[in-house]
This record gives C-alpha cells, sequence and structure tokens, in this order.
C-alpha cells in the first residue's frame, strides 16, 4: 500500500547515515512500492552539485550499499532533487522554503513534509527552529520532524533543545529517533512478553533471577573520533538505545497499544531506575578505553583524540529498578567497542527450579533474544539427558527470524521511515524518556572523573572489572 | 557397567512380546556391556525345543527385529537355555527349579533371579504363586518378579490377583510393567514439569485451559482378536498407558525423586480423577467400533471376534481432576485402532494471553509432549509476524530428542529391564495406582451397555461424536 505522497526534505546529504542507512531504506520502501509516485526527496547540502551529480552519488551510495540493487531505470534516482544552502545561516532558509514550494507545485505533492535532520547534532537547533518557523499554508496535510540522535549531551543541553523546539513544534509533530527501536527484534519484545502465557505471568522477581544485556562490538571509533570523543559509550550507546531496549523489556503491561500507552508504560521504568550516587558509581559502574596492540590502533592514536582523553569506549553497569516487579533483579549491562565480537543481545536467566530431591543438579532456564547480527529467539530448558541415565541436561530451541528468507525483516530506517511517514509514533521516543534517560546517565558521568579508566585489550570482553561485578554476585556474563 | 549377574527366568518364550520386544531388549543390554559374563537367560515353553533349537529361534528373531544385529559369534545366544514344561501344571515347577539350580550353580550366578511373566495372562496367577513360593535359599541375593500388564481384568479380578501375590511377595519384589513408563519421553515429563522455572509455577489451572492426550494406531487388532475382544480400549489401552501418562503429568511435586514419592504423588492423582455416573458417561465418553473399507476388515470381520461384538476399538473421554491444582481444567484423551496416524502425544494448550488494546489477534501457547513415533517437544509461541507489520504470528521451536544419533533412547524394555535389575521401582506401577486406575476405568465400563457404539471410518479420526466432545466446550483436538 503506498504511503501519502509527501516531500521527504533530507537534511544532510552526505553523512555516512545518509549514504549507508537512508538511501537503502528509501530504496527498499520504493521498490516494496510504499512510495507514492508523485513522492520526491529534497537532499541539502553545502556542496556545488546539481541533481544530476546528486542522483550519481545517490546511484554509488547505493551500489555500495546493496550491490544488488536495481538501478538501471530512473523511476528511483529522478525522486531526487538537490538544494545547496548553509544551513547554519538563517537567510539562506528563503531559497529552500521557494524550492520545496516548487517541487509540490509541480509534482501535486498536497504539501506533506517530511523533515529528517541527519547533519551534524550542532545545526540540529538552528535547522529545526527554521523549520518549525516556516509554518506552511497547506490545508489537510502533515508536518513531520526526524531527528537523529543524539538529542543533546546531557540533561540540560536535551532540555533546552526540547524547549526550542516546542516552540515551534507540537509534541506530536516532533519523531525522535532511536534506530534500535526500529529494529524488528526490539518490536517483538513487546509481542514476547505481552501475548505470551508462557513469558507474561512470569516476567517478575518471583522468577527471574537477573538480566543480562551485551552490545558489543569489534570495530574502533573507526572515522568518527571528533564526534566519538565528546560522546562515550554512556551517552553514544547507553542512554539512548541501551535504556530503550531495557524500558521495552521490563516495563508493566501497558493498557493498550496506542504510542501513548506504550510510551507511558517505558517512561515510568525509565523513571524507577535508581540514580547513582558515587558509592554505586565506584562499585556498580564500570568504564574502559581499548588498548591497540600489532594490528590495531589504541583509542589514544586514532585521529582526532585529544592527548590524554579520558573518553570511554566501554561500560558496564549494575541498574537496579526500584519498583515491585523488579526489586532485588539486579540488571547487567555492557558496552563497548574493539571486543571479541559484534552482537546485540539480552539474556533473561530465570531462578533455579531444583528437582525434586537432591540427586540431580539441574541448570537455569535462559531465555536469549538476538538482536544483531542475527535476529532469533533461543530458549534453554531443562531435560532428560538422552540415552540409560536419569541426568539432567539442557535442550537448545530457538528460531532465527532474520534466517527466514520468505518476509526479511525490514531494516531499522526503513521500519522507521515508514512509521514516521504514516504518523505512527510508537517507535520514536517522547520528550519524558528523553528526560529519565538522561538523567540517569547524568548521575553516573558526574562521578566520571573519580572513577577508574580501565584499559583493556583488543579483541577481549573488555575490562575484568566488567567480570568482577557479576562474579561479586555469584554470577558471570553469557557468551551464548 | 554391568549390572548384577543374575537368572533371568522368562515365562512364554514364543509370545509376540518375547519375540519382539525382549530378546532384543535382552540384546541391546548385553552389547552396551550391562549385562554380567555369567548371566543366564532361562526360556520357559511347552515345545519339544532343546537350547540349540531355541537359541536358533532367538537369532531368527532378532535378524526380523534388528537386521543390523551382529549375532556371528555365540556371546550373546550361548546366554540362552531353554525349559520345556506346562506352565498351568502345579508338579511341573519341580524339574525347573531343579534347572535353574543346575544352571546357577554351573555359571556362578550366586542365586539373584529376576522372573519375568511375559505369558498369556490366565497363566499369571499359577506361575506367579509357584515362584512365589518356591523361597529360594541364596544369602543376600535378590529375587524379583516382573509381571507385564494387563493386572486384571476390572478392580475386582486385579484385587484378588494382587492379594494371591501379596501372600507370596513382598510389594518390593513385585515390578509391574506399564511399558509407556520406558519410554524416555515419559520419564522426561517429570524432568520437564519439575526443574524447568519456566514451567512448573505455571502448570495449574491458572495457566493451562486444557490438556489433550491421543495414543492413536492406524493398525487393527491383527493376530490378536481372542485377547483384544475381552479387552478393548479402555481396559487395553486407558487403565494402562493413558492413566499413567496423565498421573505424571499432572501430579503435583513428589517431595523427593525416590521410587515411593513418585508413585505417591502419581496415586493421590489418580484418586482425584472424578469417577462416572451415568449422566457424566453419556456425555463425557465416546465408545466406537471401527468399519471396514475396500482394503480392511472392519472389527466384527476380523479373525476371533464373536458375531455382535460390543468391543470398543476407540474410547475419548472428558476427565476432570478434583483438585485445586486442575479444577475445571478438562483433560480430554482419546484412543484408538485404525485410525488416520500413529501417534502418541500430549497437547498443554495454555490460557490466552491477549496483547494488550484490542487490535492484534494472538494465539494460545501450546506445549506439545511427543511419545511416538518419535519423541520431541514443540513450544507454539506468538512472536511479530516477519516484515513491515505489526501483526502476530505462531513462532515453532522443537527438539527432537530421537532424531539425536549422538544417543539414541534405549528402546522401553530395554529401560525396564536395566532398572528392574537395579533394583529401581520408580518406573513400575505400585499396587494402589492399580487399584486406583481400575476404580475409574470400571466406573465408565458400568454403563457401557446403555452407551452408544459409534461406527467409524478406518484412516479417520473416528467417531464425529469424539470431535463434539470438544467442540460443546468452544475447543478441538489439535492434530499437530
Amino acid at each position: 500500500m503506498p504511503l501519502e505522497p509527501a516531500l521527504f526534505i533530507l537534511f544532510g546529504t552526505t553523512g555516512d547515515l545518509a549514504r549507508k542507512k537512508l538511501y537503502p531504506a528509501l530504496y527498499a520502501l520504493h521498490t516494496a512500492g510504499h512510495l507514492a509516485p508523485q513522492t520526491a526527496i529534497l537532499g541539502i547540502g553545502r556542496r556545488d552539485w546539481d541533481d544530476t551529480k546528486y542522483r550519481e552519488t545517490i546511484v554509488a551510495s547505493l551500489r555500495a550499499a546493496e550491490p544488488a540493487a536495481h538501478l538501471d531505470d530512473t523511476t528511483f534516482t529522478s525522486r531526487f532533487f538537490y538544494h545547496r544552502m548553509d544551513m547554519a545561516v538563517q537567510e539562506d532558509y528563503t531559497g529552500l522554503w521557494d524550492h520545496m514550494i516548487r517541487l509540490e507545485t509541480e509534482r501535486q505533492l498536497g504539501g506533506n513534509r517530511i523533515n529528517f535532520l541527519a547533519t551534524a547534532p550542532e545545526l540540529f537547533p538552528v535547522a529545526s527552529r527554521q523549520i518549525g518557523l516556516n509554518r506552511h499554508p497547506g490545508q489537510g496535510s502533515f508536518r513531520r520532524l526526524m531527528i537523529e540522535k543524539p538529542f543533546g549531551q546531557d540533561l540540560a543541553s536535551a532540555r533546552s533543545f526540547n524547549e526550542s523546539l516546542r516552540e515551534v513544534f507540537p509534541e506530536h509533530e516532533i519523531y525522535r529517533i532511536d534506530h534500535y527501536l526500529g529494529k524488528a527484534m526490539l518490536q517483538n519484545i513487546l509481542v514476547l512478553r505481552f501475548a505470551n502465557q508462557l513469558f507474561e505471568p512470569g516476567w517478575n522477581r518471583q522468577h527471574i533471577d537477573h538480566i543480562q544485556v551485551s552490545v558489543t562490538e569489534p570495530f574502533g571509533i573507526e572515522q568518527r573520533g571528533g564526534y566519538y570523543d565528546n560522546s562515550g559509550a554512556l551517552r553514544d550507546m547507553v542512554q539512548s538505545h541501551l535504556l530503550q531496549l531495557l524500558a521495552l523489556l521490563t516495563m508493566d503491561r501497558p493498557g493498550g497499544d496506542t504510542p501513548e500507552e506504550i510510551r507511558n508504560a517505558k517512561v515510568s521504568l525509565l523513571r524507577a531506575l535508581r540514580p547513582f550516587d558515587a558509592d554505586r558509581a565506584m562499585t556498580e559502574v564500570v568504564l574502559g578505553q581499548y588498548d591497540g596492540d600489532s594490528r590495531t590502533r589504541g583509542y589514544l592514536d586514532e585521529a582526532n583524540i585529544p592527548a590524554g582523553s579520558r573518553t570511554e569506549t566501554f561500560a558496564a553497569l549494575r541498574l537496579s529498578i526500584d519498583n515491585d516487579r523488579w526489586r532485588d533483579v539486579p540488571v547487567y549491562m555492557r558496552t563497548g567497542k574493539r571486543l571479541n565480537r559484534y552482537d546485540a543481545k539480552i539474556v533473561i536467566v530465570f531462578k533455579h527450579q531444583p528437582y525434586p530431591g537432591s540427586a540431580k543438579e539441574s541448570g537455569r532456564n535462559t531465555l536469549i533474544i538476538r538482536i544483531q547480527p542475527q535476529e532469533g529467539i533461543d530458549l534453554r530448558f531443562n531435560i532428560k539427558q538422552p540415552g540409560m541415565t536419569t541426568a539432567i541436561t539442557q535442550a537448545h530451541m530457538d528460531i532465527c527470524q532474520s534466517c527466514d528468507p520468505v518476509v526479511p525483516s525490514p531494516q531499522a530506517y526503513e521500519k522507521l521511515l515508514y512509521d514516521a511517514w504514516s504518523g505512527d509514533l510508537s517507535l520514536f521516543t517522547r520528550w519524558d524518556e528523553i528526560e529519565a534517560t538522561w538523567t540517569l546517565v547524568d548521575s553516573i558521568r558526574q562521578w566520571r572523573k573519580q572513577l577508574p579508566l580501565f584499559r583493556y585489550t583488543p579483541g577481549s570482553n573488555g575490562p575484568v572489572a566488567a567480570d568482577r561485578l557479576l562474579a561479586r554476585d555469584g554470577r558471570a556474563w553469557l557468551n551464548l
């Protein structure tokens, strides 16, 4: 079913996000027949390009991202137009509005506009303010603003940005992106939890021993030294992806499945996360920075990293949720770069259920929700060991959703563009969620000067201190 | 590890059970190294055979049952000896005792004796009484009696047989066989239920909607007309295999895993089964008898079936368990011959867990425990449908235990012989279990003259009335 015709205005045409994610996502929507014939994309940048040159760069990007793409006919690329301007300069926007009106008239677009901010974060405030002020007169048409993370650098800057946004946009026009929420397996968490009698009644402290969330990457910071050194693992990953994922995983059952009901449930959970005081930060936070070896550079030797930088490329946390459902169920979270695997997953470890009598050992039930590189659900439970014995062993059952070639999972940005285009806010974060996540992350970051910054070997599991975080509780990371 | 040396005395050498099950089971124990070198088997029959002839029939039986058996050397067959006698004649037993002592002396067996009654059931009382009276003087050795089903024809005959048994045997020497309990998947039920946090807390009326137990066979009564017409599905299958299976599936958690604790839990469950009065028999029992078609005979045309026999070859029941765990959770049970599949399985249907809101349909969680032809566990639960949609679909996870070629499940009789040899009574039925199951089956059978006997087409699902039994409750048999 085609989405409503619209003008998609892309602020930031040459960055990684546009090249690696947005062009492929738009192409996927195009080939799936979701884009109306008249729908157009207006790319904005500072380079001295014209439409032809812009379209050539899009073809080049797509050929790199998806070698199998069919780009011989121009039905896709002819949707693209280019507008040159400096987004930092207020006066430059008048020409943009003229260009937009011209395209909308020519292509009979009816006035629907989706603005996507894929620029450097410094440009978010000025660009969004100009877009907001340009109240356009289309009757019955929609205006939407999609904003990439980071949404602020801390609670204060996020709040200030949000206030300026809210002067010119109502909340329902703001689509704050956390691309993890676009991943099929994250949407699956809600179904898994709330549509299964096997899981829902036991999703609490009576039945679950602890939770592990791991998002690990083998690569370093690559070309993003300038951005990354101002960010670090806590801001770049924990405040956004990991806490969003945790909210879906542990929130109470929402009253319904509307975007507001789901976001209400998420924000209640995020507010129940216990902030860190100095004592807890010292014992329940582990920060690290990767060293180099013969093949790869250490963080301090990467391009654009200031000498002696103390930015963390690894973080492990022991989180506590102060509500009735989760009291005394720790959530262990870790994320980092230059680790030994590319892996995002959740491990739910159920409480031990001893077999009657004392003679037989049994392991804990474990549910593994795999997010990347492959999406899947893996359940480990106890069965009788095959053969004459009566001993107990663990059986593994799994489904691999992304292995199913019949209906591949859409990529995150394909789903997010589709939802924003449809006006579905479910997978976008509301201001109060941002507020709650920055509150938690700030409570950790305020102690970072006092916290040790552990070195770790590239290709390892991170600092040994992250293992101690669990070992102290008699547990261990499950590298399943 | 070899079992203790013993003399295995097999009453009934030429029947189906010996040929198809016991010789292969003994062969499996032999090849696995479980039989001590001196262990011998003394087969008893009326035919005029000697050891050589007897060994030839064993080789022939094994070649038929297991074409891959290696029988070229005589290490297995030289364990077998033959004794000719009429088991119905009391005077014939003196010669048997002499033969046994002779073998025990020659082979230095130390006096351990396992008596296995695999004869026609009519001979059980006389043979077991003679064995029991022959109190043999071996010091520190064991004497055990293994008895095939049927244990009686109803409560009165079972009680009378049991009383005569108990005059000459203590309960702990009596191994009443229900070969279903030897199946690996039945032993697995206990681990599945009692060693998994995912299942144990929810194994009750709060979480389970209903239970289905199906044991269906495509074949007819074959050569067993004489036996079967006196038995029927209720006596042949329900009183034994199906109720034993149900007891394991629904009993309360036993205090420990000793044989007595497990059997205590089973018998409590069996006693909680609500007996049938006339009203319930009319509405909650469906009996059937198979017709013939162009390829197969109807039951009434089979060999040795009296004209107009009303013996049921199919039974479906709606059982109620009167305890706190299972109140209002019906158990639907069916078994029959000449049906459309060879299949023994349990289906646990969990209660519906509606997704928040009203827009999304979700199916019920279902756990399928497969007993034959293959052993496995199959779990169906709800996930998000792949693709751009947010609709819900069912995922299937399964493990197939008998598919694993590394450690094949032992055959039922191999396991039962091993356990009896080891003195482990866990998988054998105690008298009070027999008493409880006959009490229930008698409560149905007392109404059988008044109950309709539905005809059914060979290769079908049985009488349509069996479908109505569930349809009336808004349910259906799950032929998964």
